[in-house]
């Protein structure tokens, strides 16, 4: 499908952790009101003092809501730890850090769950009260855990491989559990759109989990779809990419190898300087590294000019 | 039963709020290790942010802990109210004033909760964390609410009674809800008790609950029982009680009206000086305002001698 305004009128993008919320805000700064949704990952939520965290949709919201801080990859930029403090006091498990703030989200999204209110009606009031006006969806309002199974064959769920195990176990595969199905609000966004956007996340992690639940997959495949490379210079941005590349794929993390993952889905692919490789699609050469806040109106901007040459 | 060593071995008290604490912590100051047990008044427990609060416990376990303000009734001493602001920032309810250290109680309890564990058990850890040694026992593992009669014939929910609606509505009667199971460690710690202490702790709202749950009342007739009285020169030494009196038995609060309201279940009573009346049991006449620590372990020693005279 070829974009025939200036903008395109319904971008989804698909987004994980801290790459993702980067390029989301972006396309925030570019896009007009109404013309965003973003669809997050929930494979990664875990419960962590009987609450309820989901780190990715906290990531986004707090990125749009002017919240993050601008290099640790989580939680609110100046929070305070005096509950974490007094639990660390108290001899409970201190892994995940916890701010005050942050804190307040994890309670109300607990709490509306426990009211049996779904994931989706509580992220929309958690983005209400941070001033978040953006269209940010849960990928589902079901659990869909994440699972780390390791070369030794353990399975471990994320968080714990992630944190816990500090990412040091080799991955032999990573798969769900739980229900595919994607909320209604998600396929309808996806049936929508006119342009799809994959943010620079880890495939195997944020962005999968998005990709299989049901009908996704179908909707991208008839949707003008771009995806911007988490690999720099084969290194992971951020996290533990470059190692899942090489574990799971037995090859040298690279952009090509993200695109290869990709494969059937993409109409067009944006790399860092030096990284394009022939595709039988078009690459887009430039910098990827979204830091500031320019960076990430510049690249997103480019995207979007990039996705109306694409036909 | 006559008390015949210098202590009695087996202690129970019967406590709520913050009264109830502080005599409590007296109890804890003289007692052997090992002697005493405290039964704690569950009826105020409720919900807020998600979250399983039981204010009576707090009390008593942060007046154990040495944690508990001297002047303010409720949370711990210089505790922040970090998340507190953001909450409210975010235009969540803030009628309940949660401290951040104070929130650490209520996650862990609502975590252990939520895994099926018993308020019992629950209880034990907290303490335990906090360094409180002593027997604290929730009355009850099952949810046992209080609910406040209006004369307008409402019926309110006790914390929303006394917070939200400042306690302004007259009451007509108290009555609890749910399961009248006091849990096996209650009624085996009464089976076994050479005197039982009912606390300076409203009647209605603190003490009632625990005497109305089975078996409780039969265990306190067989047993040495003194108590001490929550009003002082007929007004209540705290909370609303001094109204409640006139409210639902409409007639003057004093000791004595107290007194009157625990008919059958005394054998001996303590009262401030000049509150003194004539009754079936003696009345020890004492300075029972017990704001220091000193005064606490006074009340409580005189309060095990007044027991060792009585027959």
């Amino acid at each position: 499908m070829t974009l025939k305004s200036q903008y395109p009128s319904n971008v989804v993008a698909l987004a994980g952790g801290v790459g993702g919320a980067r390029l989301v805000d972006g396309l925030d700064r570019v896009l007009p009101p109404g013309s965003l949704t973003v669809i997050v990952n929930t494979g990664d939520d875990f419960r962590h003092w009987g609450l309820h965290i989901s780190p990715d949709l906290d990531t986004i919201m707090y990125t749009l809501a002017g919240l993050a801080p601008e290099t640790r990859g989580w939680g609110i930029e100046g929070d305070t730890f005096r509950v974490l403090e007094e639990a660390k006091r108290r001899g409970e498990p201190d892994w995940f850090l916890l701010g005050d703030r942050d804190l307040v989200t994890h309670l109300m999204r607990s709490a509306g769950l426990s009211e049996a209110r779904s994931l989706t009606e509580i992220t929309r009031g958690l983005c209400a009260a941070l001033g978040v006006s953006r269209r940010v969806l849960p990928m589902s309002d079901a659990p869909r855990p994440t699972i780390i199974v390791t070369q030794r064959g353990d399975e471990i769920a994320f968080q714990d491989w992630l944190i816990k195990e500090h990412a040091v176990p080799a991955v032999r595969e990573v798969r769900q559990e739980g229900s595919d199905r994607a909320t209604d609000l998600v396929l309808d966004a996806m049936e929508s759109a006119d342009l799809v956007v994959i943010c620079p996340s880890n495939p195997y992690v944020s962005i999968d989990p998005i990709l299989a639940l049901h009908g996704v997959s179908d909707r991208i495949r008839q949707t003008t779809t771009v995806a911007v490379s988490p690999i720099v210079n084969r290194k992971a941005v951020k996290g533990p990419l470059a190692r899942m590349i090489k574990d799971i794929e037995g090859r040298a993390p690279s952009a090509e190898a993200v695109a290869m993952h990709y494969e059937g889905l993409l109409d067009g692919f944006a790399v860092h300087h030096g990284d394009g490789f022939q595709a039988p699609f078009p690459v887009l050469e430039t910098s990827i590294l979204i830091s500031s806040k320019e960076e990430r109106s510049t690249l997103a901007r480019e995207l979007i000019d990039f996705a109306r040459t694409i036909s």
